[in-house]
């Protein structure tokens, strides 16, 4: 390696840490071809361990970048949740039994494998849709970052107002050694009780001889962890405090009579703390082991070298008790201080973001980092794409802290509470007012439960989502130029009609429910049908087509459509248009009952049959009844647009001017002009 | 290479020909561990083209080796037949539609994929399964077989009686010239139109410089296809006749305004011969095209040089008009003669075996050739499998031609009448004699899928098939050992009581139905439970073990497997066993309610978990009342043994000594004593 080297470069966006988040990130740039770049300052992927919990939204998101079915098939999946409680004798005994989900909300269900795997999935399909351009530079620190502010409001192609100065570690450097010197890996030196690690990298690498790199960039997203060095470059800080609960984490095969051990379990014990099982794949059960006897210091600190697999199981086999429990073979095993922060600011003038534990940080035993950690960066990659590219008005950017930091701030809220119901001792009874009710616990659990799975994201009212009324909760804009956006907004936005399809709730992820190709017969759910390739979907449910007052208004809508000189440009490339007609599948003929603008004719490869669909009854899958479960009237139908994430924008009518001035409106808010 | 250089080995088990036959077998050589090797005169795999339906079977199969997903995921489904015949004006019109396949026999429906990329997915699970130690040895083509008929009885471990030279070629020798010389891959080489090449090869390659290897090997799999090498080396003959009926091949991107270009049809023109559309992946779609045009001369062959994509589209258009069609992409094409013909012998000794094309020969618009060769493949391999490893007699080999070459004469007898009903022309009335009625067309479909589907086949009364009566049509057992092993069957097969079980038939393939794990309440095909591991599994339906009464019985039952001297070693290695039970899944527990053998433990992983499920409701996936639909009585079970291959065996009741006695007496005469 040649010293003191420097290499300059340019590039649109900078990931900097390649976790879930990081990972998500990269994909979206994946997919919408943009030149972009990740680094990471350790030296490998990580193998084991570490989050695992996957939610039903994450499930959805994967499968629409399409490698869900890869997680779904090696994973555990959770079915029941079994709530275990001392009775009067003090004696643990199974209280409930709940389904770990509820059902009907999601075409998958919970289900639990390691972050090794999920990164893994995330790698392939970088490296598959970037056509190999796009992989994780590891082992790469970043040791400054600049802003020049005078460039910051310039999104034109040419303006870098960033710079960040990039350092080529050694293995050595970038692989921290185990902190208990067995073969067994534990998770220490990432948990947050770990010492920050970042910036004795950064003291060592002074000392060594190594590359460096000058990157002028775009954009910057901080995916580097609850000790990120992004956000302490802006000078952001998170805010909350830890408690005094300590718990341990064992990925074990587990030696037992307990009878529950392949269900996800919450077991309070008399005066032994709490412990959480969750059944893993491969025979393996990750335990959450409440450590009553090991308390922080003055500091706020726990002492780690107290904390090891036979501390953490012996608390284990008191909290089970009378069950047995043992192992041979343990996978992992962490410990971490449960603690609530969330972040100020999620950006830096719309130009540096931070996302996942790097904003949020909270307790791991809701099944809820990871997931609302690649959510931000679901949140945020697509926006940042279409800005790239030119498409969409930069102002968007300021759309990613008003969704996002309102979702941290309720999961912290979430955890908060729940962290406290799990790790309190049980109320003997009614009278004990210190111990926790396990009532109020399994209420909390009950109402967490559709928090959890990441299907109850409403996003407010902005350039992207049509709402009639405003949010109960503003957004607070601190540091972006949000405020600036909300003002543009409300003179763009069209109005919705939301009770033209009531379950079809505008800023929320569409639900799905299968519909029939019209050419083929072959039923898909909805949601597949929406990909994620960084284009808004205009969704027509086209009612009876084979009535002629309908066929008159959805005709009357297509010529709008295909005359339009500010969409024009925009269809098909930009906004992918779908329709769902409810008239008999059998009665319809594509080329004969739909413009041509619904299904294109292309002169190498002939019609488009892939783009009209019917809610009629399938041979093999029964019949979901599309528009009912939707509230749509099957008659007239409605318009709905669909945000290249999957959440709802605006529903209007589907009929001539007034509903083709609602889309063309909603599309002015949103695309440059 | 060093000129006439000559290796010696040994195998168990060699392969000749690496198409979808011969990678079956090497999967199940994979799967069970076999000392295999796999030949391939050519020196690539196929890229496009060729076959491309699969049956549910099919895909039943693949999904027990575990890839079924990937071939569902990139397929096209095939939904609804469409059939299209002239109207009194000659005009066609579409009669009827049919769903492609009944709805209910299956988890999977039909889907069509091109061959390349089926042989991708086996490649990619022969080399997962067999740690990378089994691939296919491209470009390498056998040159001799030598049977040492003094060693063919002794299937001992130490006995080669086979010996096969085996020559490496050069790249120019291993791939034949394109035949038109565009960039557009025809199939003429390959297809039954095409001269035989395998001589010229080996004329050319006496000329030539080139390693060769003296292979000696227990047994040889000729899987070689239609002009099979290793047939010709035992001289055995397929029976049958060409017809007259020369059939076009194109694989392209239409442009047309056909309507159902993307469904199944079959297409009966008034008088310029017949097309079938399958549509594709990828926007291909298959098309079938009678070539009325072409005759054969006085020898039988048509001439090839008269067909290429143009004659072959001019055919397609007269038959399809008043619809036009056209395209600018083909991705493949080629042509074939009707003809139907079965070997007279599937093996020689029990020590060389044919599958596939290399003993039946049929037209390709049934969708069945590649499937019917998988499948034989799928039943001759682990019965090899078992045999190499000494685990069950190798009179077991005897049952391969027994069972498949009836398939086979049923596959032939099918195709050629409904190869004459597609190729006729339509009646123009009653009256029409010459003609043929679409009735009679539609109903020999109709009648033709449940064959079509796979899910038909039933397997005769054997060592293997504990039937109460012999099946009317007794096996032709010309040249193999079958005949003594028939004989030896009927003393040891014990009596199935099918009367327990109406509809998990012996003989047939297992129906799957849902069942929950006991343990984690996780729904699971039932079928997913029986991978193709080369294991017999034992199905206890336990039926309602809370009852006093049923539970003595499976105890007692238990205590007799587990204290069985002739079974003991057999236990979880060859057979494993499955416990389904009737009881309230929230009621009962596995360590309570059940003897050990049916959940062992083991000291470094603890109890089984995944051997005991439960016929009950499911909170995402409805109730899918598996002992209803198998017929099985709720409270008192019934104990069925299936084959490695999913094939049911025994069925009889599970009730102490009586029941055990029937179990052991099928295993007896299966397992080496």
């Amino acid at each position: 390696m040649n010293a003191l080297e420097t290499h300059e470069s340019k590039c649109d966006v900078l990931i900097v840490g390649a976790g879930p988040a990081g990972l998500m990130l990269a994909t979206w740039m994946a997919h919408c071809g943009i030149n972009a770049r990740i680094v990471d300052k350790r030296s490998t992927k990580i193998f084991n361990g570490q989050a695992d919990g996957l939610q039903m939204r994450s499930l959805e998101i994967f499968d629409s970048f399409g490698f869900a079915d890869r997680a779904w098939k090696e994973a555990n999946h959770m079915i029941e949740m079994c709530m275990w409680n001392p009775g009067e004798d003090g004696i643990i005994r199974r209280s409930d039994r709940v389904p770990d989900v509820p059902a009907g909300l999601s075409r998958f269900t919970q289900i639990v494998l390691h972050q090794g795997r999920i990164e893994r999935f995330f790698l392939d399909n970088i490296k598959k849709y970037s056509k190999d351009t796009l992989h994780v530079e590891r082992a790469v620190l970043p040791e400054s970052l600049e802003i020049d502010e005078k460039l910051c409001d310039d999104h034109s192609q040419d303006s870098y107002p960033i710079t960040v100065k990039l350092r080529y570690l050694t293995d050595e450097e970038a692989t921290p050694a185990q902190s208990n010197g067995t073969t067994v890996q534990d998770g220490l030196f990432r948990s947050n009780m770990a010492e920050d690690d970042t910036d004795d990298l950064i003291q060592r690498s002074r000392e060594k001889q190594g590359s460096t790199e000058i990157v002028k960039t775009k954009y910057v997203v901080g995916c580097d962890g609850a000790h990120s060095w992004t956000r302490r470059q802006l000078g952001f800080k998170l805010e909350g405090e830890p408690t005094d609960f300590i718990w341990g984490v064992l990925d074990v095969i587990p030696i037992t009579d307990f009878p529950d051990i392949r269900m996800r379990c919450a077991v309070h014990s008399a005066s032994s703390g709490s412990l959480m099982v969750i059944p893993r794949e491969n025979k393996l059960v990750r335990l959450y082991i409440q450590l009553t006897e090991i308390k922080p210091d003055a500091s706020g600190r726990a002492d780690r070298s107290r904390i090891t697999p036979s501390t953490i199981i012996s608390a284990a086999q008191k909290i089970l008790a009378p069950y047995t429990l043992t192992y041979q073979y343990c996978d992992w095993w962490t410990a971490y201080q449960i603690g609530q922060r969330v972040g100020t600011n999620f950006d830096s003038r719309n130009r540096v973001f931070l996302a996942g534990d790097a904003v949020h940080t909270h307790s791991p035993k809701a099944g809820q980092g990871m997931n609302v950690s690649m959510q931000d960066a679901y949140n945020l990659g697509w926006k940042l794409g279409l800005v790239v590219k030119g498409v969409v008005k930069p102002e968007m950017l300021g759309t990613y802290q008003q969704e996002r930091r309102k979702i941290a701030q309720d999961l912290i809220d979430f955890d908060h509470k729940f962290s406290r119901l799990f790790s309190g001792r049980p109320a003997k009874d009614v009278m004990d007012e210190t111990g926790v009710s396990m009532k109020d616990f399994k209420d909390a659990f009950l109402q967490g439960n559709m928090f959890a799975s990441g299907l109850s994201v409403d996003y407010g009212k902005s350039m992207l989502v049509a709402k009639e009324e405003e949010d109960e909760e503003v957004p607070q804009n601190t540091g972006s130029t949000q405020t600036k956006t909300s003002q543009e907004t409300k003179n763009t936005t069209p109005k919705s009609n939301q009770s033209l399809a009531p379950n079809l709730p505008l800023g929320m992820r569409l639900p799905s429910h299968k519909v029939l190709n019209q050419s083929s017969a072959q039923p898909h759910h909805l949601q597949t049908l929406l990909p994620s390739d960084g284009r808004f979907r205009l969704l027509l449910f086209a009612g009876n087509i084979l009535s002629p007052a309908q066929s008159t208004r959805l005709r009357s809508f297509c010529t709008h459509l295909s005359a339009s000189p500010f969409l024009a440009p925009h269809l098909y490339t930009n906004i992918d248009i779908l329709t769902v007609h409810s008239a008999p599948r059998v009665d319809v003929e594509l080329l004969r009952d739909f413009p041509d603008v619904l299904h294109r004719f292309d002169e190498k490869t002939g019609w488009d049959y892939d783009s009209v669909f019917v809610d009629d009854v399938s041979y093999h899958e029964g019949y979901a009844d599309a528009y009912g479960k939707f509230g749509i009237e099957r008659e007239t139908g409605c318009v709905a647009v669909v945000r290249p994430d999957q959440y709802v924008g605006f529903v209007g009518v589907l009929d001539g001017e007034e509903g083709w001035e609602g889309v063309e409106s909603y599309f002015r808010g949103v695309f440059v002009g």
